[in-house]
């Protein structure tokens, strides 16, 4: 019989066991689990709920079975269909009916919510720790490519040149914002929602602060109903978590492309890449593509939660177990994506001589030739129009700005003089731009040490948040 | 080293096996991969590609695998990335060298393609039989009844009385509507991609038709790059499957609002219901509420894979290896939901006496009396006012239209004759529609039979689409 | 006061005006309103329920009102709420209270569905044009292309060489079956719901064939709950269009590389690009990167569409009227793209020889050579190895397989003769891909060929299916 | 010609002025495109880069613009494209080739993304506002409603009694969330993009600090790659629309199952409902409708912005045009969503005895006796089965556990004393759950109190981030 069958007249159907539990997935939160019972069943002693004697036995128990567990000897049970479930059983078989008030002054609404809580704390934790270090390979490799120049796109044209530094610490700082981000969700992960009981609160005398404190959370729910039924800081972590695979799908994008014949920027390791089993010259660069293919993976969890929250009304409601296997796969292919990002950003050989041949080629330093007039007190506007023209002449003439004769260019605008050639190199042109945050070296480097101090206190952050649960 | 590994000059970094590998999940796919490749090397046999006495030994090393698989001695590896090289790789271990001749003419592009349309066209094949026999019930159910009066709803508000029988046959329409889907879609899925080659087909004298006809496929793809790029079939899979959901979803709010103290419609069987592990008097409509949630789930796959084949370029990309887990999980959910949906039906018990008290309590017989006025030659939008201002009066007095005296109706319309008493009851409030379609006896019962006629060439259709594969 | 307002005490708030009017949205269906209108009074007339003169004025009196509207006399008012009661006032106005008959034995509910269908049936079949006439240019410019080779791609990297007709073709394939859905959707859509009432049908005599064939409708729903609350065409319109924007969204990620500087394979006409406000040099493919961000919007309403549906129970809920704005949304969208893509596809100029240079760089042919060794006997696996082993050794010394000596070659297999010179030039390699769907000229010939005898099948369709309304 | 056209051959095609063009929708942006340029061209004087009298005759002709704006003069061409290139063209109209200065050191796409953040900026502050102003109807209703008593729901059916103030407290703790969550945000919208020119900076000597001072922004972006291609401050905006769209909607959905004849829990005002067309005694709870229906509106917005960004490479893409329509109309729904609701809320009737029924009609006071028993030394386990049993008994009966006599009750257990009537009874079960957050009187006083202050925080921070621009 179930634990909770004294009021049914008949077993659960066998389709229906399947169907409803969720140790097949929740077990993942084991851990969790017992950590938070050990707690409760602390704080049911020290509030003379339970004799200090049941305490000790339940919590030697629970001990004896989180021992079990992670050697591996047992086996959940679908009958049992949850790990809140499971674990009470097993303690029942192992202490006998005592272990039945394990469950005094709680419910499975706000146990399970105390799991999710403590295991995306710790993920959230864990996934700073991710971001910090690929932030690490990231301004790693900015300082070593500050003098690298590639043309900059946009619209996957060559817009202006830039240094790679400047390019890659545009991602830094996408990675920043995702840090910046999990960091002010975790003051809405670590709430404590244990003492909620099923909605209402219990009838026995707890102390919520105890158990709180005991699990390292800043503060607990003010409200049980709310307790029982909040999924925000599930959709909150899988809204960011979306940001994060949005930002490693555009570099994966980039490195793809950069892989390519026709670009040839980078050559990614051999042990990050793999073959074809038909094509014998094949090097696929793998990992970029299933980073990219996932983030639709992830957003489509994020879909899938706030999909299923849609319209329940208070409190909770079963649907509400689909909140789980989407947060884990998450976790999982976050973990994975950033990990290999950083290897193979680490690994990857940067193709120094074609990125800057593909500087020379082109009319990356047509604006500088606009802003170079507008200097001489053409209106920018009009200026942008005599560039325009040249570099329509200069393609008919199958050439590029720096081919053309001081003559050809004072055909076109009576103000250029001879300093253009210098000024429309490509280095002058990067070095031209001198603006706050612009891709001229001082910037770059001043950008560059911001970012690493930014770190630095992120690793501090971490230190702080070490979590043991 | 990797079968594809010729041309490499370092084995895989391990955690791009892990994250690479796609064996966790597409070892669903054996015995579709199995029978591919049987297929496959008897073809290379036929054509003349492969000597008979190497398609013998390859053809039996498959089947000693397969038998293998099916007694479960054997264990993927992750180091063979996915069940393609994996089956390869037991095939040489097991017969040697000339194992390496199956994939002769073959690339994994083509032939994961085959795998998927296999797995799809069985899993078509099956929902359509789920349907069936959730139809079966819905249409039992509702013939017996036809004689079930309940309030019809709109806006969750009482609007005019109808037949349950009618109510439930709105849902037999839903689900007729999702057959025809699956019917028109299996067209498009029962297509053979092998001898697409990797890309472009393959220079082998290899016959496509005669793999096809084997597996009794309709006809090939026309175009090689298609065949090993297209995920259409998926996306349309996933999106009737969404559609499925919507509509059991929309039954299971009813049957979550019916089973509540409030509505008291109809009492789940304890069998399919669960208990509260504090609460000792809750018995939870889980399974309506887990179907529910899990519409979420599946309008995700959807959107992940549409989200995943959005701007790749032709023609296989990694990114596409995202295909599998979703649809996977989506016909993993569908079965379980349409199973369980069908047993709910069938054990649920109707509380008919509720239904017709709430069909009498309320003024669901309002339209009538202004279709009444209208007959007597009041327009109808000046009818629909007279009869909101007796409904206003009413409300004021606490009391029905029925509890009106002739005097009261016609100070609102001097119209309104004695017959009007037995024209707002509600059995002939719901036998004067008798419109096509209405909720009249006549018509019901008409759709009823309609409805079953359909149902039965479907069972012809299902009889005529038995996969072996 | 409200036409519906006769029950109320108090007049709408005014914030709810605007929040619930749908007017600003929902005259788009003007005219399938006025048509459904027409229609539906005839058909009062001719089943005695009006009489012939009300009849008469009634229709003069819409057919006054439709001239204002297209005359641009009218201007619709928040007040009255949607189309319909916008009209039904209009006609009241212009007529007097016998306007207030047209709504006899008919509700919002059935009328709103009617003007949908309508709408969805009309769009489906200008979309079907659409795509014929994309597909028109496709096949024109595959037909230009047979004998213009160029690298296929698989992973961004050059796989094998193939016809750029073959490639096009690809395209050609996805649009046939998005074609072939639209054409089975069709079926569902042309589905006439107008007499279902709001619920359960009418209490009038009418006759719902005689609408439904006079609206050019194949049948009647059977269901009056069903009628009024499927939205079910419209998710399987919004999954349809989804798809061919998907497909559109993958041509424009290759048009998108191939403009750029790198790829150099097309340049798009002047017509269909734009510039940059500050960079004179800059020539942007706009219309692609906007049909391919475009891809999210459609998938956006196709989602929103189905969590709105989501667990509403029967029948009507005003979460519905939700289901337009997305719906002509995505009508804009995909008629705007599939013009434009067609445009595109026919000014640009294809730079046949930059194509074949690349064609000729790489080691395309490289699964040409172990084919080569297969045919001497060597099983594939190995084949395979020992090509990927001459190719890791070419890129040592930056050449391609067919710069090396016959020695080299036999240094790898002593297999290998003088003729594997021919065997592995481009056209070569091509032509031996005659296997069914490959990229052989006479296979791409043959393909071509059966899709342009489907297209002149869609376009007698497309004539059989010509609608008024 | 266009104003980017110098280097162009032919004229824009006239579809793809239409499908390019982004002025039908950005004009939205009016006031912060000229609110930025005034910031720009002001700076551009004070640097030197232009002379005192140019930036007077600019500033003066943007000014005029902007009245003629407002006073609805102005008529926007589709020709220029973008409300850029609109004010640009208007102002060289109006003042001469100086017009044309304007633009100097500046790109669209710096300017685009300075109106966005001005923009998200602005709303950011007025969502706070209306959340605040929706706290405090909650809040004030709550504080009337403490004494009222419902039943508390789990899985939609009966789980124990709480006070009506406490259910309200759950959604007020929803939206402190959600406020908390717009004012973390604030700090990413919060930052200056401009002067980041198209992508690398700019080579004229601006300032961007005094153009962000200006405009009162907190900092500028550090990386001009990253400032002209960050779309992340969008999508963590449409986020946390989304969340409190699902919480808009948990609310709706309560409302209107409790505006049901089966719940009758509370009566919506006349003035926020609306009738039928067809049922004259229908009124409808629309609005609450709708807002639950537009739920799947905006997570549309959000799902569309991330499949658009996903895998664009750096910087700017013309995809990114489509990131604003999504976030005007979520704009436009919520703060109509969050007005509503506050006004729905503010005017409802809650019918006190109608919920106190309820509660005393059915077994929510179970897990009361339970924890009594566990009082008296049982096991939870133990006693949550003699109730469930003694539930069984009691529905076979038809009666409650109050109608029990005491022997029945003792039958059962017979730890049970008399005391137990007291004990049972609906207040006396709501008080004893003391517990921290607990539904007992003195526990949700203090959470009132607690949430009234967080409020008033709010308000102060309100106070202080109003915005001119």
């Amino acid at each position: 019989m179930k634990l909770w069958g004294g009021r049914f007249t008949k077993p659960t159907n066998q389709l229906v066991e399947e169907f409803n539990a969720s140790i097949t997935f929740d077990k993942e939160l084991v851990e969790e689990d017992i950590a938070g019972s050990l707690a409760h069943v602390e704080m049911l002693g020290v509030c003379g709920i339970l004799p200090k004697e049941d305490v000790a036995r339940i919590s030697e128990g629970l001990k004896t079975i989180r021992e079990r567990v992670q050697s591996g000897e047992i086996e959940f049970s679908i009958e049992n269909e949850d790990i809140h479930m499971n674990i009470e059983k097993l303690l029942i078989d192992l202490i006998g009916p005592i272990g039945g008030k394990l469950h005094t002054g709680r419910s499975r609404n706000d146990q399970v919510a105390l799991d999710m809580h403590l295991y995306v704390r710790k993920q959230t934790v864990h996934l700073v720790e991710l971001l910090v270090q690929l932030q690490e390979v990231l301004l790693n490799q900015a300082s070593q490519h500050v003098d690298t120049l590639l043309p900059g796109y946009t619209h996957l044209q060559r817009a202006q040149p830039v240094r790679l530094a400047h390019h890659l610490l545009a991602y830094a700082s996408m990675f920043e914002r995702d840090l910046e981000r999990l960091v002010d969700s975790y003051k809405r992960v670590n709430v404590c929602p244990l003492g909620a009981g099923a909605i209402a609160g219990t009838t026995f005398p707890i102390d919520r602060q105890y158990v709180a404190k005991k699990l390292g959370f800043t503060r607990v729910y003010d409200n049980s109903m709310d307790a029982v039924s909040d999924r925000d800081y599930l959709v909150e972590f899988l809204s960011i978590s979306s940001l994060i695979m949005t930002h490693l799908s555009r570099l994966s994008e980039e490195l793809i492309l950069w892989s390519s014949e026709e670009f040839q920027y980078v050559e990614l390791d051999d042990a990050f890449c793999t073959g074809s089993s038909m094509m014998p010259q094949k090097k696929n660069p793998d990992i970029p593509e299933l980073i990219r293919g996932k983030t639709g993976r992830v957003t489509g969890h994020l879909l899938s939660l706030l999909m299923t929250l849609k319209a329940l009304p208070l409190t909770y409601n079963k649907d509400m177990q689909e909140d789980k296997e989407g947060v884990f796969d998450t976790v999982k292919t976050l973990t994975g994506s950033l990990q290999l990002m950083a290897e193979i950003l680490k690994t990857m050989k940067v193709n120094v001589q074609r990125m800057q041949q593909n500087v020379e080629q082109g009319f990356a330093n047509a604006t500088d030739l606009a802003d170079y007039l507008v200097n001489k007190g053409i209106p920018f506007r009009k200026a942008h129009e005599i560039v325009g023209q040249l570099v329509l002449y200069c393609i008919g003439k199958q050439k590029y700005l720096l081919d053309c004769s001081l003559e050809e260019f004072q055909s076109f605008s009576s103000e250029i003089q001879a300093d253009i050639f210098e000024r429309l190199n490509p280095i002058a042109v990067v070095e031209a731009r001198t603006s706050e945050g612009g891709t001229a070296k001082a910037q770059v480097l001043k950008t560059l040490e911001q970012k690493q101090e930014r770190l630095t206190k992120l690793t501090s952050w971490l230190s702080e948040h070490q979590v043991e649960v």
